[in-house]
């Protein structure tokens, strides 16, 4: 199942597993927060916007009960490597990968049918003067292919009244992520800030946001990463460690 | 200088006294909070809108060198309060209190003259089935004259470009903030969370916002209240302590 330059990494939670490459963006913390973040129902349809390696779309498949998931991949390999790590972990009945743009995506799986999305998408605005080379490289984090308001929009597209979107972001693009949520029509209703230390100010920032509905929003409890003698909090433990990752 | 029901309160800060009425809205930490927040050059001009007994005016003119602050104030009696607070303080030179509402203050005071505008707006939408009496007990803490948004386009009218708006607010506004900053011009450019405790959520934000300028935000670490124990964190005994109140 491996080509070459890939090695299997163990997730350390419920026996799952994920294939990734040396030289190409490995998942980060923010993908783990984020599907802990994200609460589904029993038979959920969900849409993974940007799945790469299929990080997410695996952790909320094995916390969720008979979610159906698409994970969405513009890079031709890396979904490739994505749809590998599904058949690994058995989880083909669970996780569609789809190797497409975000953009027009809907057209595909159809509109307002999906009443969960998620997305980690690219922090970045493209730098002037990359290279082919350097795009390629950059895609999971600069927005080569989509931007912020591509992966909303998109969001907006698919999901049914009352749907939710999950996303995780860089806490510098609050203003962007509000306005932009808003335009629309997907009403923030929880956020949590992510910092790296008590006495630092967040970094990340996980939002929850709901199409139609009315303004009113919860900031939840803030996540604390690491301690003061530099150790990881209880609640980033427990988030690593849990069988069964919990909702908020 | 008191009138019935008014007390002489110490602000024990440089010498500095405040009238306050004993059934009228009396300030709270987050005014003393805003006014610490705020930072002013020698000599700019600036404006509190809506500014009750005048609480912000006189901590910053006590911050600031050779500025003048216009305090604009809709109810007669608080505003003739704060006109005697200022009086005893000695601060007529640096201080002038308008009887006025903030809608329409541009008329009057000019536009797009300022520096500076700070506000505590109030934090509520009006309640539906409030009394006369009950509006005019509540006109500080809810919408009766002026929305967020009134504030907002107000503070714009009056800056210059590249001025900056200084607010304070109910974190749970904080959606409503972002959208009515960037649609009235007013880019939000640092935020500092005020949380009641290290382990609880922010309830209080403080905005820094710049009129004209690009995108870009700064989260600052975030402010807490109390320690574990109770007790007020360092922080705050400083804010309360100092001399002369620092910039951030």
């Amino acid at each position: 199942m491996l080509k070459e330059g890939e090695r299997l990494d163990d997730l350390n939670f419920r026996g799952l597993v994920i294939i990734q490459h040396e030289k190409k963006f490995k998942f980060g913390m923010d993908s783990v927060l984020i599907s802990n973040f994200t609460t589904a129902k029993k038979k959920d349809l969900i849409v993974d916007l940007g799945c790469g390696n299929g990080i997410i779309p695996i952790l909320i498949a094995s916390k969720t009960e008979d979610t159906m998931i698409y994970g969405i991949e513009i890079q031709e390999d890396v979904a490739d490597m994505a749809a590998r790590s599904i058949k690994i972990n058995n989880l083909e009945k669970r996780i569609k990968i789809i190797n497409n743009d975000i953009k027009g995506i809907e057209k595909i799986l159809g509109y307002e049918k999906f009443d969960i999305v998620t997305a980690n998408p690219p922090y970045m605005p493209v730098k002037s003067g990359f290279t082919k080379a350097e795009e390629a490289e950059n895609i999971a984090r600069y927005e080569v292919y989509g931007s912020l308001e591509d992966f909303i929009k998109t969001a907006s597209l698919l999901l049914k009244f009352g749907g939710k979107f999950f996303m995780v972001n860089r806490v510098d693009r609050i203003v962007d992520i509000f306005v932009m949520l808003r335009k629309y029509n997907l009403e923030p209703k929880k956020v949590k800030f992510v910092h790296p230390g008590i006495t630092k100010s967040p970094n990340l920032i996980l939002v929850e946001s709901k199409k139609g509905a009315k303004p009113g929003i919860n900031i939840l409890n803030p996540l604390y990463i690491y301690e003061k003698n530099g150790e990881y909090t209880e609640e980033i433990l427990k988030i690593y460690s849990r069988e069964k990752l919990e909702e908020e």
